[in-house]
């Protein structure tokens, strides 16, 4: 019994044997299945046509979602662990939704749940050669972390300023009813999102606009420049040999000689 | 009574003692609040509905801001510096508008004069970690503010001949009714915003308008360009080594010589 | 014959000689010309007010077209694998839609073949010289493909739960009528293209939008920061010393001593 | 009268002098009074309601700089050079509409010509400190000419051909009637701009459109990357010092001994 419960944790959790891997497979197909259905049973004309092809089909997927949780849950060593897990979270919300369904009348807003079986999926993406240049990526963010910070809340005190100005100067005629919809307008614009659902009428709203425009056009450069400087610091910080004849010391990761002096480096 | 004016301005205008810390929090909450008053009275409903109690909370945080403001004028020991000092001057007009709407009616525009109170929490973060942060961010667009001024400028050459060409192109029926209009529409292509309140109608005009739009999309690559050299210049001058024997102290990070007089430097 | 076919072949194929150049002239004009024909086409007043001129032209290049695929067929060594080649392909389906036209009606679709012709223009300009900055280009493109993958992963991930939020949040009466419409919204705001055809009425709405766009502005860095690093690095790797000893290739610049061996590297 | 030509050569042309910069100062006031003046004659209501004086205020403005091209003209040693080079064409057309307005009647689309008068500000700044910062700039754009040609290249091709696809998808009922109409929508979606105006109202046109503006968010990446390596790399060139002792070649400007093995510099 041992010894299957062991062959089973290999192919659930790991990906390192050929059934592990076709395991992975076949559930990322199940996941993205179902979340074409969630999509799908959305759209009007789709629920109101294939409404029992539909129903079929998620209860399938359910069903095999549930005794893949139920396995997960048996299998692991530590099952309580697993359960609150983030990973064991996100299963358990995968499978949740369509049994209050059955119990549960006009519980629409249960879909936004089913949709975080999206989640799963970077689970199985962990597995990969994908992770590095994620984790790359991951650490990038990190590392800029408070300049980010730093520079959202700038953002943020920039759209507060010009949102209240603007509900001044342009007012509740031309759309900008409230300061919050006017900050909604500031970010709009100084994202250059700009939706045009508000926009400003009078020449010196327009004038305003055409500076947090430009300011948003120029600023962009900062979150740019922090996350480029933070990725290249990060890709120079790898070699720290140092030549002990002539001490130089930005050798490559495979250098054998110096390349200044031609000494050995040491290994 | 010296004694309590130390320990005073120790929790007013300092951050290193626990009771200093607590005010600041409290202070900082405060500020919050206030501006999501501020906000909060200009939604047309709550301003009707929930009149006596926003005019009750604006009171209380004007009397605290006030108690605050007097201590902070006798505290300090400088008064008339503090007074006409930046912060000096937003922490006033923080507290003015409320009382001057006791004897001045239709003061709707003082909202604006309140929303400043948010500059207040710049004081307060100036006392945490993410000050550093924010002092290499300011040093990088302040090295970079020729560079910047020269690509501003040429940014404003274009959209106002742009602007020109197509009041001329498109004319008054579809919406560019002057050429400060057709300059305000240039600068909503060129950033990309794209309000789509003015949009050209012609052959020619969208034809000028796709130009606008890929210079751009080309050209925001310049501030970019501008303030990630910058940052990265300036995170590799971040070194502090002083050279022992001639006191020079711009070295470079890998430097084990001192580059003016050739000693070596302590590592 | 022979040296009539070898001849043909350098002036068809390569663009070395004078002969050659001229003939990638003509067809770059013929192509541009042909491109400019099928856009006139489907501009409504134009195809109904020329229409006889934009056959008879149509059919002139058709035929160019014709002879120089025949040619090259003829002249090629390996004519099947010149077939079945990326260009041979584009070659054939530059003419084939107008002589289908003759025996098909309603083949308004077939437009979109012929606009494949713009392809033929590759083939000319891969013998200038732009060939190398494509290179440099295409290879930093390239070697940042894992985290670029990463990062699309992630948008598409954000854009489906945020899609879905608000597809609960809004609701039908205000545009965002199923998911997949709502994660076309998402798309939308997360690029700052903002079209504003859908565009959120609620509050909570327009705060969850301004998260979005907040997000996206300043994500935007991330595709930036890996797309320079990467070519940053790629144009310090473009040395080509290679060791006289070891025969080591991939020296910096400023190498002297191979650091492979240890052996001087030529100047 | 030499003596009174070589200083109002000195006036006019350089900035050396204190008169030179006085001189430099009004023309660049009267030169921006001229711009406003363009501008505000295009508003509807300025044009009729100050309909004289904004005639004397052109005419005086006209007087000025005639006075001043007649008197480069005069000054100037090779006349001829300075009518036929940039500046003096430039300097031509700042007067010549306002006197040609006198003879022809609805000479509308003259403002155009007189909005050129803002180049002559270039002329200006050209004596300041900011031509540097300018400088860089231009020689890192002019670098990277080649790559941005292939970028923007790539992008025609892309934006044709998804006009193209989506002419098809959409068609005429929505707004896509023609290709060229398509393709601008595609550049419009592309470079983030978003009006609006057409938007895609299928499942596939949104799903196109989709993959257009991730696209376009990704591919931004292209021309900062090129202008921030390019920049980059103008910055760290400008060192070329060699150590005589231990070859280390990256010393700063100002360095005088080796940072790495101490050996003195040559000069």
């Amino acid at each position: 019994m041992k010894n299957t419960r062991d062959k089973l944790y290999e192919v659930i959790f790991e990906a390192d044997t050929k059934e592990g891997k076709v395991f992975d497979v076949v559930l990322l197909f199940v996941i993205l299945l179902s979340i074409a259905l969630v999509m799908l049973e959305s759209v009007p004309f789709v629920r109101e046509d294939y409404r029992s092809i539909l129903r079929i089909m998620e209860w399938t997927i359910t069903i095999i979602f549930s005794i893949e949780y139920i396995l997960r849950v048996i299998i692991v060593k530590k099952a309580f662990k697993y359960i609150f897990s983030f990973y064991g979270i996100i299963d358990f919300l995968s499978v949740i939704p369509t049994y209050l369904g059955l119990f549960l009348i006009g519980t629409h807003s249960l879909v936004v749940i089913r949709i975080l079986r999206l989640l799963r999926v970077f689970r199985i993406l962990k597995l990969t050669r994908y992770t590095h240049a994620g984790r790359t990526l991951a650490r990038a963010m990190w590392a800029s972390r408070e300049k980010i910070s730093v520079f959202i809340f700038f953002v943020v005190t920039i759209v507060v300023i010009v949102g209240t100005v603007m509900y001044l100067v342009e007012g509740e005629p031309h759309g900008f009813t409230s300061i919050p919809r006017s900050i909604y307008w500031a970010i709009v614009t100084l994202t250059t999102v700009g939706y045009g659902d508000i926009s400003p009428q009078t020449s010196l709203g327009q004038f305003l606009a055409s500076v947090v425009m430009i300011l948003g056009y120029a600023i962009i450069a900062v979150p740019t420049g922090i996350v480029t400087a933070e990725m290249m610091k990060s890709t120079s910080e790898s070699n720290t040999q140092v030549c002990p004849s002539c001490l130089h010391d930005k050798h490559d990761d495979d250098a054998v000689f110096c390349k200044k002096c031609g000494a050995r480096l040491n290994p």
